[in-house]
């Protein structure tokens, strides 16, 4: 996976690969069959493989034949189809991979606690709909920001991971055949898919949560506003004083993408039919290993933005004063109308609402 | 609402007319401001609402002035920014609607328990990838239905409906300026909009489960396949004999747009900036309504769908007969590696799943 | 059409609207029966028909019960399909609204053209990546306008709007029986669903290119920037000096739903089978609606936009002074590599681009 | 490229894979240096260019250090920006991609002709909302299916890949700098995106036509009808005697995502601002990629699907003969308004238009 298209696609990792993909439908037979598969080298025959994959329209058929091949023995895959096979793999490497995001996500968490609380008194000018409106803090931005990844976060917390196990048509019948009753407490879901739509869903949020902390720095990294700044800003091939903010910028990018993606897994859902769907099913493969590996790729470099971002206090002060009275023409109103002078400051229950999205982030840790 | 582009749309009555959102928003400014406006005959100056909600960008800075000119009152809407007023409004507007289809999507839960217990036994042929597989039941079918609204349901009961109150930037600057503190158990939201995402993925999350029950009732109710009817097809403007799947058609259409209407408002939730968006929040209103409607809509369908669903079970044991053994080449492989004869039936754990679904199913009626 | 969801939607005026389908319904009718209807006031019964619609899939079918109740005549829609009649008024309707459409973009075009000539040589710093680039004009930005609202108007103008006219399944086979051959140089499009979807895209295309303008003028015009303004903000509900870019934003809002819009047609005309599709079919309508409605209404806000705009000239040259010798630092190594000075400006073709691309919105006016 | 995600993924070849991107890119850098750069092994490099290609935002500031650094000949890039390099790489990849997918659409439209010809008189039902309408002939559904492919067909060959190289802002500053004045007959179109979404549409249409067949070949493949099959059906890894469908599945699959693809690239352009936008550009380049390959692999998979579509002329003709005198109904209903006895027949113009469309897939051979 070298990645051209998609700079900071490598962040991902292994999450997701053809390689990892065909590792877990190996380790899922081994399970299954109760067998040591170790030694079977399946990714050497990768490229056969992908070419079986169209012949019989998933991959599970020609690595049946393989490993059968390679170890001797029919009884692989016996009582199993392939969709459970392949159902049960894009859940399991799921599971790994949302136990990843939900490390780095923990870690943005934290750092955006910590910087809610530095900057809880730092003043600066609210913006609406692009104009100055009336103070606030940063502490206060930050903790919208907060509030955002912890929302996505408790969406991707709330995920599982069910193992698909039905044979040919979900009733299990070959498996029953064969003596192998399953438990009844995890149910077939060949042709409903919760599973794989709330992961979309949970995954579409996390990117939606990192824009809108990348939107704000873009904004308030612009040279005329400068109260923000991405601490090391990439370079450009031709300019050579300049210095671009590179991971909110590609933070962005995904966000533009992620909602697509997701949309195309409930359309999968949408179009379940049957005991196996005639194309729906074979949408959300390649659908969700976009969408689980850009949104890890999104939350990481989210978190280095974080850590790496430099605020610009004095910019802020500077701009909230230069906008002037105009921005407590409010407070005025409100004070003549309740009857009293305004008071020295107008932040409300800025302070307050910091205090409660940073105790919300350490509820569960 | 006489929407012709949408035929059932009715079915979703009053629920985000246009007529329906200034009456809450009315309500909420009356709450407010405790004061009674039930006197106040906004509707009336509907039109020219609509005029300047382009004006002000959106529909409440002229609702505050015709409210304030009615009454006299200029301390209506004090404190308060028209975006808390606009979004308590959806949200109130979508914990109505999202109750109506509670009880919809309760009634089609009941309907479909009835269904899948009083074809628990009734045999078929189940298909994949379009073609014969093993047999299967029909109750076996209709627990799939039901675990795909089960699902659905679940995410559906899962859904807040939070007040958005925050004023001009969410510091709640003027209300405090005003004495008016506010709870800190329920915190602003105006630019992180998981409230809004999630009841958009909830409502996809519905029309994905209604499709997959139209898609099934549109396959098996083809003539050459004959084992499910609707019960009182739409007729055609120029065949005299035609019966047409009209309530499965129109569940269908919905879903293919659900999807896309969902990805919206995940993008608009991604477009969020500054302390209120320029856009992104404007984006949500209509697209909201869509999606609420025509989830209503869809579901409502469903319902009277299932209500007059004709079951043919001896086309259903007709196809499986006529199948023939091929459809039981799977078990003799299976009996042959178990080294013992072929179980009379084929059905596995068919029976117990049906049961175990039924059962989750009144869980929490 | 009194929509408080979308404020500005009034712009769309009768386009689409319920009223207007029926009555281009009617008249199609009355146009294939050879019969004046003008007399049959089919508005009055629109709650009837809507519900009727639902009954039978489509308007079609209570309508023509309608019209031959109200005439007495039956041979009246006799030849034709439901489908003839409303591919063929969503058609005739769209190609009324694209008229209008092209009207607005013309305009539109028009006024770039001379704000483009005007600022030919107004200086700006260009912005890359939201950082401070090399000089640039204002005209040049404008020229960048104009190319996206020209690409998208020969989008436009390739447009076609065939009748669909195939009777029950395209073949036209009662009207054959009835004698009525039809011509071979219109043929029945009833599953291939091109003229849709190019619709759709050129719509959208549409709302991309009025997106372009909008997001530059937020940009500018935030008040640190300043270098653009819009004429006649909207106002706040609670902070009384504010001025709010509504225009720009209300055209952003509308670009962030059209793509999905134009995706659903994509996925209707994709969802096509038999001779006439299940769902897919009838998902276009509605799409079509908000589509051709949101997309008249941004480009007319754009063209009001445009009108109003305020150029601040002297702050483009004192954000280009500011930002000093940065933004001269790459001709500063072209030079060096050329082996002369560098000469007095930098501004490479951009007035030559600029006349090529007015020249372009002249040719065909 | 081994994608065990997207089976058949393997036939859209070196299409816009990471090596071929990287490729085109340094062919365009020798060109613009005028150098011959055929001995820098760049691929060798790919990893690291990845690396670099994320602390740049793109992959051509990693490239151009790579290529002074190999050449040790700094001129090279001297006068481009980083986007005229990936933009103009884009469009030639889409070009050669294009020129494969123009060849195949011939394959297809040559086929589909053949086919409407050879079945011209083949009589079979007619299926609206699925259930039986009148009589057609297979050629009259194959002239359906050609029509789709041809209106595609014009979509694509309408396609221009201009190249777009205006320097860091669009103006050609440094271009002009070095005395290199480029031609005004093709302009920069950094920040407006017609080129690429107009790519993205034609794509998208391409699919939908592709499916349109493979809905059909489902359709009319089911067991029940049987009056087609896909000549080499796949396998079941645990039914030995089941053939599947699975190219019509496969390309099916595909015009389930290839909509929100192309909705994307329109969400792309609609997010441009400034001289080259924060995230929009960005998202451009995986999502192009999938949508050329993904559409490159649906029109081979529909190429192969009609090469071997095996067609059951006798079924056609039995269940048009069961469905007896219901599918003549409307014909009696319309013999006997025209006072005359049934005609023989009831096809319409079905033969001519077939003849009609074969001639137009004729026309620009």
């Amino acid at each position: 996976m070298a990645d051209l298209f998609w700079p900071g696609d490598d962040r991902a990792g292994d999450h997701f690969t053809s390689e990892s993909f065909l590792a877990v439908m190996v380790e899922l037979e081994a399970e299954w069959a109760d067998l040591d598969l170790s030694d079977v080298d399946a990714e050497r025959h990768l490229e056969w493989l992908v070419n079986e994959s169209e012949i019989g329209g998933n991959p599970v058929i020609g690595l049946v034949d393989l490993l059968r091949e390679a170890t001797g023995d029919r009884s692989i895959h016996r009582g199993l189809t392939s969709q459970d096979v392949v159902d049960t793999a894009l859940v399991r490497m799921a599971e790994q991979a949302v136990a990843d995001l939900r490390h780095d996500l923990d870690a943005v968490v934290a750092r955006l606690a910590a910087l809610a609380t530095e900057h809880r008194d730092t003043p600066m000018v609210a913006r609406t709909l692009t104009q100055h409106a009336v103070p606030t803090t940063f502490g206060f931005r930050v903790a919208q920001w907060l509030t955002a990844v912890l929302d996505a976060r408790d969406d991707v917390r709330r995920l599982e991971f069910p193992d698909q196990l039905g044979g040919a048509a979900g009733t299990r019948a070959a498996m029953v055949e064969l003596g192998r009753d399953l438990p009844l407490d995890e149910l077939p879901w060949h042709t409903t898919r919760a599973t794989v739509t709330r992961i979309g869903d949970a995954l579409a949020g996390c990117a939606d949560a990192c824009a809108r902390i990348a939107n704000d720095v873009l904004v308030l990294g612009r040279p005329e506003i400068g109260e923000l700044a991405e601490g090391s800003g990439g370079g450009s091939s031709t300019m050579p004083n300049k210095a671009n903010p590179v991971l909110s910028v590609l933070v962005r990018r995904a966000a533009l993408t992620t909602p697509q993606l997701a949309a195309t897994l409930h359309l999968a859902a949408a179009s379940q039919v049957d005991d196996r769907a005639d194309g729906g099913w074979h949408a959300e493969w390649a659908t969700l290993r976009d969408l689980v590996r850009r949104t890890l790729v999104a939350v990481s470099q989210t978190s280095d933005l974080l850590d790496g971002l430099v605020v610009h206090a004095d910019r802020m002060a500077a701009t909230l004063a230069a906008a002037g009275d105009g921005v407590l023409a409010e407070q005025r109103t409100m004070a003549r109308a309740a009857g009293h002078d305004p008071a020295p400051t107008y932040l409300g229950q800025a302070g307050a609402i910091i205090d409660a999205v940073v105790a919300r982030s350490k509820e569960n840790p």
